[in-house]
């Protein structure tokens, strides 16, 4: 099956969890749609990750995200539940100004006291828009990809790249490339195909057609 | 979201079932791909039936589908349980014949004695392959659906058009045109749209691409 | 299956939330109980509803609600869940001074920010009570009615008619005639009756009985 | 909250399933309804259960049940599911029969190969009614009672009582008088309540009304 | 099966919880393993409550809890919600001193205000470790026990035993032995056992071995 | 977390199955305890698997199943729904001559025709005991591991070289080493392990206990 939009907007709670989540398809994207990567705290308040910022662009830049699709926002880290009214006064706008075709953002799954406030709101905020969870294996709980959707190995590999830029993350066990890898193969098995990048759905509105006009 | 596939197969059990399930879908989609709708068993065992395959072609040819699209078999109605070795195997052939992009076929929540059956040969049969269920009313039980399609107001009205096609079944509460429009109504505003069919989703595998090539 | 209680409690967030979820099964029991209609939130620090509470009044009139079971608080819009420790102590009080015997609320699967907090306090405010959950449309969200209520064409047409007292959401889709009839249609075709409205449970505590004494 | 039904239906794979599952409320709608307890499978190819009828007679009898009131049938233990479609067709008959208001029979989660084929055959014969679904100790798995029916300490004694009848079934431990009655207390104290018995829904379809008429 | 762990943390909200919860399986492990049992509020704000504190050494010293092995904090009872990020990393800090094997926590399914808190946070915090959830009746809510454990009669005892210590609650139903010992029963019926605690799953991580080094 | 069986079952339908399933943690089970490996079907109606057995033996001999703890039946692979009795009666009686503690077969959630019998009368038969289920790729849907089981890097390495024994499927992709390596990494991520198997929970019965005596 193939499914496309014209605008995609991928969402994010902190600076790699697009990229953790769904970097190798949004590699794919950024090259056939009008994209958005929001992620709504710069983790800025923390003096440990003064790289951050800078590693993050790196990373997209990777992708093929340019930088004037990427917006990153200042939202307190660990207070979203706390600031969730304007999360989503925030997201209400970002829907009227960009309208997007389809929203990639945390599974509902997921258990980050942060990562959860995105996914709600997000959907509040898309009403009639078709909202994709991603997983990102830190704050990953009882997540089941129903829609796997199938990468190439190129697109496989700039996700290993985009990652290794987080510098700052070298050691986490969950930027570790082999367990990166297992992950593209393993939901790619689960597709009978060579890797594929695993969403939930968390709502589809959907129309039978190529998006030609 | 756009979705899409060059080669769709519509898997009903009885005459009318994909029909009632996804009729306005299947309008859109034979305008625009290569399509086969197989009807499982022919119902000619009851002998109070005997237009009902003339119905089938009539209503087919209103929503555009080509005698040659529509194949109807032999399986003997409400012993698929019985057969369903016979009917894995029947659909394993059609997959190697046809390799189908998408299939739509009963939900899993349907209560018929042979349209679970279906659902779940057509599980196994079609491994790797995007399987979107529909709900027909006389058997629906717990149907939710999270894949939500828009159809337009003249695609909706040839589904109504294609199913008074069944005098046999015009007494029949679940032929009532109120029922079926208000079916049509009620997804469309789940998916803030006019019109929407709904379909639950039993394995998705997707591409992002726009299937041009 | 009939099913009856004295005393009877409608619990919304905002006006309105009542009518839409449940306004034919409210003027059917309207006449056979002792009811209360409670809505926390009157909605009035937005200055563009100035005419929201007459047309409540006058809406729940047209149901048969007479102004003395219509209860509406001030608990304010879009922070319930900042105070959702007062709303608690509120229901508990309500509880003691009416006990009802079936609580109507939102259904636990709403999505607005103040919807859930409703039936998260009513359950624990409403202990041994039957609690079920009525779908608002605009933040419906996987909603699927495992209790269906039947209702006669006459209480669905109070329903239309007490909804378009809301001139002030006249333009809102989910005030459409169409859409609010079209889901009565649907709910009663999954429960073999003309018309019916849906509900799921939150919670049934029933005793097999006429409820005569 | 009060439900009733005018004409209500028990059904259970064999004897003693229903008496075990709600003999409790069994008694009680026995006193104020037009019952009927019909039991597909009378066990007689067991050479071991030459008793057992005239015990399930005996145990209906302590619950307040006429020999007229009850039916057991022929259907053969262990392959229901072989002869499931005769099953569908003689529930079906016994729907236009008696049509009840409501049905009691097995919880779908029940994992005893004959039971399961009970209450899949009785949501398709008696579709547009209520099904409650109860559970039976030896094959439970996974039931949740999320209705819960208040009894009386009378009907709870005279469900013990009914269940000693069973002399056969003495040395088996679901048998135990303290289980039967720890079920009772347990389930009661789910619904503030010092006894009930509970069961899960399948199908609700009900009408707010006394049903005095 | 066999389970254990060499450091087991009990994990509660207010006095009364894990004993509640279970107490049973406590005055086994307590005889085993390097034991922790961590109530997060006092509920020493409650002037009516003075002789709470007493009352839970007391029943934890019937229960085998030596007072070094037991930890009270001053989380202020039913604010749990807007102090979550504090436990949370009160959560994270008893991780790294005590490093548990297993957690018992309360159920996922409870619906006091401050319980599920409890859970989100012991989910986060303790990552890599098995968590399971326990019930508590007073806010039992859709809780089904898929792992069940058994006690002896003796371990049955005293945790009636150790609930009698609670004379502050004595008249409260859920502290009615009648009530724990049959939810003990029940429990064990599910199970085959004489007697057993049940618990949900919130996360296993297991190592097949029978900890010896 | 520790646990332990003293006697444990692995039960697959064909050949092949306990290997992909479990083979890593089948190696360290068949170093602590007294374990049986039955598969049910020995598939040798089909002609070109005349290697299967020896290459079954082989594979076993690899993980250290010695050729007494084997037992492959003769049911006939794709007919297990129709002989389901007789295989229910077969697992009764394996489990009153060998008792197991742990009883690992397919999980639930598989999808092959086969294979969901099996999980269905170990279900029944093995009533009391704990029972996990193992996923299969080939007929893997919807599987999400929440029991997850450390291996080592040995144990993962064994079972590779095991499934390199047969032959006969080396061309199959969920025989691929790079599938099954990346399984046992995925997994074992979820559980910050460097490797585990995954299991979902049919039925837990546990005892505290480090299984000494």
């Amino acid at each position: 099956m193939y499914f496309y939009g014209k605008k995609v907007l991928f969402l994010g709670a902190h600076p790699d969890d697009i990229e953790l989540g769904c970097g190798a398809l949004l590699a794919r994207v950024a090259e056939q749609s009008d994209i958005l990567c929001v992620t709504l705290s710069d983790n800025q308040d923390n003096p440990e990750l003064g790289e951050l910022m800078r590693e993050h662009y790196e990373s997209m830049d990777i992708l093929g995200v340019p930088r004037e699709a990427i917006l990153v926002e200042k939202f307190q880290t660990r207070n979203f539940a706390r600031d969730r009214q304007q999360i989503l006064e925030y997201l209400y706008q970002l829907n009227s100004e960009h309208e997007p075709d389809i929203v990639f953002c945390h599974t509902e799954a997921d258990i980050h006291q942060d990562h959860g406030v995105v996914t709600q709101e997000a959907l509040r905020a898309f009403r009639g828009t078709s909202v994709l969870g991603f997983d990102v294996l830190r704050s990953s709980y009882g997540f089941f990809p129903n829609f796997l959707v199938e990468v190439t190995e190129d697109e496989a590999e700039r996700k290993l790249e985009a990652l290794a830029a987080y510098r700052t993350y070298a050691d986490k066990y969950y930027f570790d490339p082999e367990i990166i890898r297992s992950t593209l193969v393993r939901h790619g098995a689960l597709a009978d195909r060579p890797y594929a990048e695993g969403f939930d759905i968390l709502r589809i509105v959907g129309r039978f057609d190529q998006g030609l006009h």
